[in-house]
């Protein structure tokens, strides 16, 4: 088998969620609309759930038998060959705030490995795109993560410090003491940075797989390492802490600090 | 004296000079330039540095007698009836990052009050401004902050959390644990949402004048109240601890809560 399965036909309809999501979210950014609490006390808006429910739609439509594991609307045919890995606002925060730094996050998945990826922007209008074995684009032009020789020269990224609880905190703490500068609040467009080659790390703890799987083929198309704490290959199983590094030394280097 | 000494001389000045430092900036964003390390230990580029230097001879050729104090060229002309308060690129960590929150920041100060104030995003075309005496306006259109009538329901943004030292990182915690949400990575754009009604507060410290100034008269002529820590009017002499809100509730018991 070629380094990706992904057919044109896949590839097509990643490219026409994003454009749907992005439809869908656009008329609502910075109006008055309503936001709810969910279960686990974060912000949900009318935007999140109708640019999910456009995305699915289409899944339904062009590939019945694929599955669907989504943000807002949960999980269809989680067994399946394919299955399709949705956050249609990542950083709902971010947006209800009107800060354009959210994103739409498209993930396919082939027998459990992330081999498609897309981060979409729709208010700057960037899309950062990872196909497995191919080289990963923003806005269609190839991009490369920059290389950085080790943690002193390392710009690290997290949204939110308090996404680090007890043991996970202290790790956070261990690496950020090491790096020349940390900032927080990137959501997913601090990782389309570290594919781009303009920033050298991102750390993040307590993620769900809607919120990594996508940058999966991008960073690695742009010659990146993603990972999670343990170095182990990102999945639907792990466990919600992972790191992203453009320069496979600084990878290695945050690996370790991490790890105690 | 009317509300507002501005002149329109001084209004179309302020506005060449966020184009002349846009003009300069957009070239630079994402681009490989170097970073050079300040005494502070915080970044500096070309772009900051030539974005004040084309506002700096703008001023000079068309208001000689006015004094100019600008983060990276110091301050000439301090006692002068007019004062110009310029930040070439505010938010420099994300401008090097690549991420469009950063802005240029121009105040003017008439007998060391300030009157007008300019923040300019280039990347993402975006220009907040006001007038003392006048309703805000972003892009030309007028703006006005939101209602919110608790902390509860208030968000709070600070760029970094290790703006907070000793006490103030005490004053934060408290204010914290007491909003609806928080987040970080803002700069000055945070300002300018809160006079555009979408966050709610902004609590900073370790500021410098040309960190504050351009967003004194930003707030209040949306409706705000844009304070130091003890709720007293924002200048030169300040000590670098400010409180902005949309809503003068909320403002009011965040005072509380920081004054501990």
């Amino acid at each position: 088998m070629a380094p990706s399965a992904v057919s044109a036909a896949q590839l097509g309809l990643a490219e026409e969620l994003a454009d749907a999501a992005g439809a869908v979210i656009r008329p609502y950014f910075r109006q008055k609309i309503a936001v709810d609490d969910k279960a686990d006390a974060s912000p949900v808006t009318i935007a999140d759930r109708e640019a999910e429910q456009a995305m699915r739609a289409l899944i339904e439509a062009r590939f019945p038998a694929d599955g669907i594991f989504g943000e807002e609307f949960g999980s269809v045919r989680a067994d399946s060959e394919w299955v399709w890995v949705l956050d249609p606002i990542d950083g709902t925060k971010s947006f209800i705030s009107g800060i354009p730094l959210f994103g739409t996050l498209i993930a396919l998945l082939h027998r459990g490995r992330p081999v498609l990826g897309i981060i979409d922007q729709p208010i700057s209008h960037e899309r950062w795109r990872g196909v497995a074995g191919r080289q990963s684009t923003h806005n269609g032009e190839p991009i490369r993560a920059r290389p950085c020789p080790d943690l002193a020269a390392a710009s690290l990224f997290a949204t939110a410090p308090d996404m680090f609880r007890g043991a996970d905190a202290d790790a956070f703490a261990r690496l950020k003491s090491r790096v020349k500068l940390t900032r927080h609040g990137g959501d997913c467009y601090a990782y389309g940075l570290v594919a781009s080659g303009f920033i050298d790390c991102v750390v993040e703890a307590s993620l769900k797989p809607y919120d990594y799987c996508a940058m999966v083929a991008i960073i690695e198309g742009a010659g990146g390492v993603f990972t999670d704490w343990q170095g182990q290959p990102l999945g639907l199983g792990s466990d919600g802490r992972v790191l992203a590094a453009g320069d496979r030394r600084v990878h290695a280097a945050a690996l370790t600090l991490l790890a105690g």
